[in-house]
């Protein structure tokens, strides 16, 4: 019997639309973003892909995105679960920097490696940045472990857990399970579930605010590999916007 | 050590505003509504209330208030966790009527019996009426325990294990615990809390998106009777206007 899990990311923030590196930075999303969210809610009703439980990162990005597709979708009522396991990857001391002014001080070169190598992180970013989460109460329990940068590799590192300890009892249970997450958690997800090589994960860009449905085997393999969007069309064309960020 | 528990009624919903009888009917806040909701988080966030965890009914005013609450107070990553018993009582065979119309079919004795006595539920609601909950998959679990109608008595009686089952641990283990549920879950609550007589609940109204904090003591007994409204002028008011709809 196949399993149904389907992975949403949030939809555009008041960041995405200022061009800026957010990371771990809280921002909310901005009125398109919001619209995105209830598109995305709406794709899963007219599917009928109901998600049974909702797993989200700590950020509000994410957890209003789910918040509003499950409102559309008549399943704000299901179960919930949060994790920083699944937040975006930290981005160091690039938060809050501009993407297009990063890319011309430290050129093409440097600029593609941070963002789209597998094992280069950016620089760590200091306790004292303002667009630090030192101290933040909901990573209290992280302690030392908390991260002050992260490449994909890590977030790979720190998600794979969570899944295999949260989300897939969850499938194994028969739940169909949405995952409302960022890029970089998701893709690393896909890698994951997909076989993707730590080369050709650069390729690979996730729209916001667009369902990607994996059926899953009993070994938890794709039916499918890559899995489908509820909106192909839609979801190939904003894929395309997102690899031209920063240009 | 004082344990902290704040309880938040739902913001205006849209049939509050048209003044039909809602019980289990699952309709959306209006934009009073919403608006009472992020007031509702400010309060928490000035009085530096904060929430480790909320407790929610399966209804989306109840839902989209803690939701929209937790945001304003930096508080929407806490976990979250979601009970039928949280409800509102279920209002049989009113659901979806006037209450101004029904006070005047009925008479005043009736009415205020529906209302406001412990034990004297509306009749039942007919599974076909369009507003019954018959068939819907979030009280699947229910089976031939879902209620048709209710009276105040049967919400205390499917409150209180789940207040004894999954709110005492989390206050025992020291966590600032938010309800965000309805007018009657939440008197039923505060009838358990503060030890009140069948009768004199009846003159006990909660006002919406307006957070009362109880401080409970090692045997769970509110050290001030009653709790206290952060902004206590403005929940008196509200109260009062409670007590005289229908009129």
């Amino acid at each position: 019997m196949p399993y149904t899990l389907v992975l949403l990311r949030h939809g555009e923030s008041e960041w995405n639309a200022k061009n800026l590196f957010t990371g771990w930075v809280d921002v909310p999303l901005s009125e398109k973003g919001r619209a995105e969210a209830a598109a995305g809610g709406q794709l899963l009703l007219d599917a009928d892909v109901l998600p049974d439980i909702v797993h989200t990162s700590l950020l509000r990005r994410a957890i209003t995105t789910a918040h509003l597709a499950l409102d559309v979708a008549d399943r704000h009522w299901i179960p919930v679960k949060r994790s920083w396991r699944l937040n975006e990857r930290h981005y160091g001391d690039l938060q809050g920097k501009d993407k297009k002014q990063t890319l011309e001080t430290y050129g093409e070169e440097q600029f593609m490696l941070w963002r789209r190598s597998y094992d280069q992180p950016p620089p760590p970013i200091a306790d004292d940045n303002e667009f630090s989460q030192a101290g933040d109460p909901r990573y209290a329990e992280l302690g030392s472990a908390m991260p002050a940068t992260e490449c994909l590799k890590d977030v790979v590192v720190r998600m794979v857990p969570y899944w295999e300890s949260a989300i897939v009892p969850d499938l194994r249970s028969g739940k169909t399970v949405l995952v409302a997450a960022h890029g970089n958690s998701l893709r690393a997800l896909v890698k994951h579930l997909d076989g993707i090589s730590d080369e050709a994960i650069a390729g690979l860009n996730i729209p916001t605010g667009m369902p990607l449905v994996y059926e899953l085997d009993d070994e938890l393999k794709p039916t499918t590999p890559g899995g489908r969007y509820l909106d192909p069309a839609a979801a190939a064309e904003a894929a395309a916007a997102v690899a031209n960020q920063g240009r």
